[in-house]
C-alpha cells in the first residue's frame, strides 16, 4: 500500500505543532514553527526559542545547512522584515539559503513586517503560499496574537469541582476534589502561561506557592498575581482589575470564585479548563459568583468545547470563548 | 474472511440487550430476556410483556415453533418453575419443546423457582449452563432487583445545570439551561420509570406536568410522587421521606435541589444522569443542598462513569453508585 504524499496542510499541521513549544518561553516574540522539507522528506525543523530569539526560519535553516536549497519551506506566521541587533532578517536568511518555496500560515501584524516579508520573498524569486491553515497557526500563538491585536493578556480560567459544580466543601476544605493527574495536569497547564492569578480570597485561605511542582519545569513557574485593590506581598504583584493586567501574553485565574467572576463578568476570559471529579459535595461552595447574567438566553453561545479527556477518574473539559472578531 | 462464531456470552448479550425491552413495563414481574438459537442462527427472541406476561420464555418458544427441538436458550433469568393460573412454568415449557441446552445469566431469587427451575431442566435431561454475564443481566433489571434484593425502589436522580453547577438562575428562572436533545432524552428516562418524584419547591414553583411528550410514548406517563410531609394533590402521591415509597420499582427524582439532596443524604440514589450545557451562569441555584458529608475523602469513590455522550452541544454523564453487596 502507498501512502498518498503529505499535503502542504498536513506539513503546516506540523509546523504548527512544533509552535506549541515555544509557548510561553518565546515571549515576548510570538512563538513561530518552521519545517523545512525537499523530496517529501524533512530535513530541518525550528521553532522560536526562549526569550524570542533566534527565531524558528533561523533555527532550522542552521539545521538544514546545504539541504535548504530547493527546498520548501513551512512557517506558521510571515517571516520577518526587520533587522535587529539580536539577528537578522529571516525573510534575508531564507533568500540566501536558496530556500525555492515558502508555505505561510498567517501574515505578521507587526507593522515592521505585516506583508513586507512576503514581499521581499517574492521579490528574490521565491513562490509563496500563504493563508494555509491561518486559524490553526493563530490558535497556536494565541496568548501573543491575543495581546497584539486587542492589547490585553489571552486568560485562562480554571476550575476544579464536584459533579455539583462545588470548588470546596461549605467549611472550605477543598484537599482533594481532583486526584493526582488532574492536578499534575494543571501543574503543566501554569508552566504553560506567563503569570497566575488568585483573588484575595483564595490568597488569605490558601497562601498558595502557585509554583510547578513537575520534574524539570520547576524553572517555568510564572509570575504570580493577586487580584485586589491593595498591594500585593514580596513577590506578587498587585492587579486591581482584570483589565489592568500588563507586560504578559498569557494569564491563567486559579480562583476563587469571586476573582473568577471578576474575570467573566469583564468577558475576560479566553479559555475554561474544568476538571470535575466523580464526587457529590452538596451545599459546598460554588465555583462562581456573580457575572451580571441577566437572561438565561445570552448566556448560550458563548463557550465552544474544544477538548475533553479523562485524567484518571476526573474529567477535564476545555471550552473556548467564540468571539466574532 | 471468516468470522468465529459467536460465544455463549456473545447470545447471553444479546438475551439481555430484548430484556431491556420490557423496563418498565414487565412491572411487577421482572423484565426477562430469551433468544433461541439453532445451528448458529438465531430462530426466535422474546422478552418479558407488559404487565409481566406472557414470559420472555414462553414468547420466544411460541415463535419458534418446532425450531425450538433440538435447539439452545439464552435467558437472563432462570425460566420459572412455579404455574400460575396467568400461565404455566417457563421450565416445562422448555421441557415441552424440546430444547437441548439453556444457556442462564442469573439465577432467580424469587423463593418460589430459586433453583429450582434449573433442578427440573437438568432433571429433563437438558443441559443447563448458569452464570453466563451474571452481573449484567441484574444491571438490565436493576429496578425489579434493587426492589427484590433490598426493599426498596431503584432510584435515578437527574440534574441539568450549567457548567458551573447551577440548576436555575438565582431569580429560579431555568427555561432553558440544556437543549431540545437533551430534554427530549429526559422525556424518554421518564418513560423508563415507573415514577417521578419532585419536591414541594419545585412542584410549587413549575406546578410541572412530568409527563411523557414523546410521541408514541404519553400512554407511559409515570406515577407523580411529591416529597412532603403533607398531603399530595389530586392525581399525586405524598412521599414522606426517601424510604417511604412504596409500590414501584423505580424512581426518577428530577428536583429540586432539596429533594435531591435528601435522597443523596438517605443514600437512596443508584444512578445519576447529569445533563450538562456549555454555559455559565455564576451566583445561580445550585444543584444540591447539605448531604450530610463532613469530609471529602468520603465523597470519594461512590460513583463510577457508566455512559457519556453528547446530546447536541449539551453533555450527559451517567453515574452508577458504587455498591458493595
Amino acid at each position: 500500500m502507498r501512502l498518498a504524499p503529505p499535503t502542504d496542510a498536513d506539513w503546516m499541521a506540523a509546523a504548527i505543532a512544533l509552535s506549541r513549544r515555544g509557548r510561553p518561553s518565546a515571549a515576548p516574540n510570538p512563538n513561530v514553527g518552521c519545517l523545512i522539507v525537499k523530496g517529501c522528506k524533512v530535513v530541518a525543523r525550528g521553532w522560536t526559542q526562549a526569550g524570542g530569539r533566534p527565531h524558528a526560519e533561523a533555527v532550522a535553516l542552521a539545521a538544514a545547512g546545504d539541504a535548504a536549497r530547493g527546498a520548501t519551506a513551512y512557517v506558521s506566521l510571515e517571516p520577518c522584515a526587520h533587522a535587529s541587533d539580536r539577528g537578522p532578517a529571516c525573510s534575508d536568511l531564507l533568500v540566501a539559503a536558496g530556500v525555492a518555496r515558502i508555505v505561510i500560515a498567517a501574515q505578521d501584524p507587526d507593522p515592521r513586517t505585516d506583508g513586507a516579508g512576503i514581499a521581499r520573498l517574492r521579490a528574490a524569486g521565491i513562490e509563496v503560499v500563504e493563508g494555509v491553515l491561518p486559524a490553526e497557526a493563530r490558535a497556536a500563538m494565541a496568548p501573543w496574537w491575543t495581546r497584539r491585536r486587542a492589547g490585553r493578556p489571552f486568560v485562562t480560567l480554571k476550575l476544579a469541582t464536584s459533579l455539583d459544580g462545588c470548588i470546596a466543601m461549605a467549611d472550605g476544605a477543598s484537599r482533594w476534589i481532583t486526584g493526582d493527574r488532574a492536578r499534575a495536569h494543571g501543574h503543566l497547564e501554569r508552566a504553560m502561561h506567563q503569570a497566575i492569578l488568585v483573588g484575595r480570597g483564595t490568597f488569605a485561605a490558601d497562601a498558595p506557592r502557585l509554583d510547578v511542582r513537575l520534574p524539570g519545569l520547576e524553572a517555568r513557574s510564572p509570575h504570580k498575581l493577586l487580584l485586589t485593590s491593595g498591594t500585593a506581598p514580596e513577590g506578587w504583584t498587585a492587579v486591581a482589575s482584570p483589565d489592568a493586567i500588563d507586560g504578559v501574553d498569557s494569564v491563567l485565574v486559579e480562583g476563587g470564585a469571586s476573582a473568577a467572576a471578576a474575570f467573566l463578568a469583564a468577558d475576560r476570559v479566553d479559555r475554561l479548563l474544568l476538571y470535575r471529579a466523580p464526587i457529590l459535595i452538596g451545599g459546598g461552595k460554588a465555583a462562581l459568583g456573580d457575572i451580571g447574567l441577566t437572561d438565561l438566553a445570552a448566556a448560550h453561545g458563548r463557550w465552544r468545547l474544544a477538548d475533553s479527556r479523562m485524567l484518571g477518574s476526573d474529567r477535564l473539559d476545555v471550552y473556548e470563548r467564540v468571539r466574532r472578531d
